[in-house]
């Protein structure tokens, strides 16, 4: 499959300032002529984006369901913007979608495709933007196309680069330069892929494979009933053993993680996340062959 | 004058939730008999707090300019709140108001009234503060009574703790605890004045003295041009030295520090200050004899 529209998405969610700076910043300003297919930016949610807050009246982000496209009434904004963009990028061969977040997950590609890594292209950029920054990561969370809420799956293939931590409406100016730099790396090899010319890695991908989400512990009527243990905050990607701290509640206890396996634990503490009810997700590391 | 009441303040911002927890699960639980004086709390903008946003119309701790509270006409909720809260506040001998940033700023405890530090218990409790976690720091930012904006004006001695870095809308254990630490640290050093009973200290308290507000720097258009450079991120109260790094534009170019003197900045890349043009405020490091 020819590359023949590129697109890179910032501000599906409005207060996520990385994606929306490099959209302004650098990507507009980008000549036609640097790549051998149409390089285009969209700024998913204008209205949250101005309003600098994540979503107006619900995630846009889980707004691409298919039974949901399917119904151009519903009222909430992000429904009918989600209507829009299902539009204009359907046609996209490739969909970079740029986000942020406060956990300490550093580049992390989010490969949420089923046929994610038995895609030749996606597997090999995944391969190049390991060697680009020691911090990026691969997290695999498949969700069957039909039924994914993501507004990537809209497009022939995707990845979702999350960065953090940097807390939702600022930037910091070291991650910011880190996700440039990732993002003008991933386009070079898609535009030497297109032209033939992009090399090949051989080896295993290591990758994140989500297992559940997982949280906070919570009082009768839901309220938040411990924190994430001092221990695992900020220790994304890292090994979470059994019996190790997980939570510590109100009154400085340590709940500990009861699995019987080691997992690692990835979107420690984001912001967005107790409203959904996750602490963080659990993945097992594995590899896979190139 | 007597300590009769001591009121603790939460969730001045809605999004700010360690002083909303701190109220909810510790301090809304503590026995009438524990203090010798009446120990009330409050939840200062409960619509924004359950909104988990900053503030509903304006920001309440902007809302308490004595014009202002003399038009209860006024149409913002927070300007009606800022009504309600200047009648049932107006009679504590000391408040607390309890904050979080974004900012690395530790414990900072801010002294907004103009005589501060000539009240010998406010001095005290600043010492006996200093004493209690290496992270504590005093920043001093007067204002008129008559022009003070700042909700904990209103009472008759009063402290702001500002407690960072700490995402809004996240809660961080580590931190969270300290506060607790801190505040019935704060508690029982105001008991034992109250009783006779508290320690005097002496020496020197060094105090970083509020200079100016540093906005970033803008496009012709008043859009951000430059983010906080990462070498001066997350060194709040660390010396800047004329030249040294400021900030770092979209385009990696570095912005140093055109002043003549050496300055102490503090909330730099505080989430809440971009939209009131502050990148970060400059101090001078002082000391004031005990």
């Amino acid at each position: 499959m020819a590359l023949k529209r590129v697109v890179v998405v910032g501000g599906t969610h409005g207060n996520e300032w990385g994606g929306i700076f490099l959209l302004r910043r650098e990507l507009a300003q980008v000549s036609v002529e640097t790549y051998p297919f149409q390089l285009d930016t969209c700024l998913a949610n204008p209205g949250a984006t101005r309003a600098n807050r994540r979503y107006l009246d619900q995630d846009l982000n889980r707004s691409f369901v298919a039974a949901e496209l399917a119904q151009p009434e519903l009222p909430a904004y992000e429904a009918q913007r989600a209507q829009v963009l299902a539009r204009e990028l359907g046609d996209a061969d490739f969909l970079l979608d740029l986000h942020n977040t406060t956990a300490n997950m550093g580049l992390t590609l989010i490969l949420s495709r089923p046929d994610a890594l038995t895609d030749p292209l996606t597997r090999q950029l995944c391969a190049h933007a390991l060697r680009q920054d020691t911090r990026v990561r691969l997290y695999t969370n498949p969700v069957p196309l039909a039924e994914s809420p993501y507004l990537p799956s809209v497009a022939r293939r995707d990845l979702t680069l999350e960065v953090g931590p940097m807390a939702h409406g600022t930037l910091r100016a070291e991650l910011y330069h880190a996700t440039r730099k990732l993002v003008f790396d991933l386009l070079d090899y898609l535009a030497r892929w297109e032209k033939g010319t992009a090399p090949r890695y051989t080896g295993e991908l290591p990758v994140y494979a989500h297992l559940q989400n997982v949280d906070y512990p919570r009082t009768a009527t839901g309220e938040l009933d411990a924190m994430v243990h001092p221990d695992l905050q900020d220790r994304d990607f890292e090994p979470l053993l059994p019996g190790a701290p997980l939570f510590q509640d109100f009154s400085s206890h340590t709940l500990t993680y009861q699995g019987s396996e080691t997992v690692w634990p990835v979107f420690i503490n984001e912001q967005a996340y107790y409203e959904k009810h996750f602490a963080m997700s659990l993945t097992r590391l594995e590899t896979y062959p190139l």
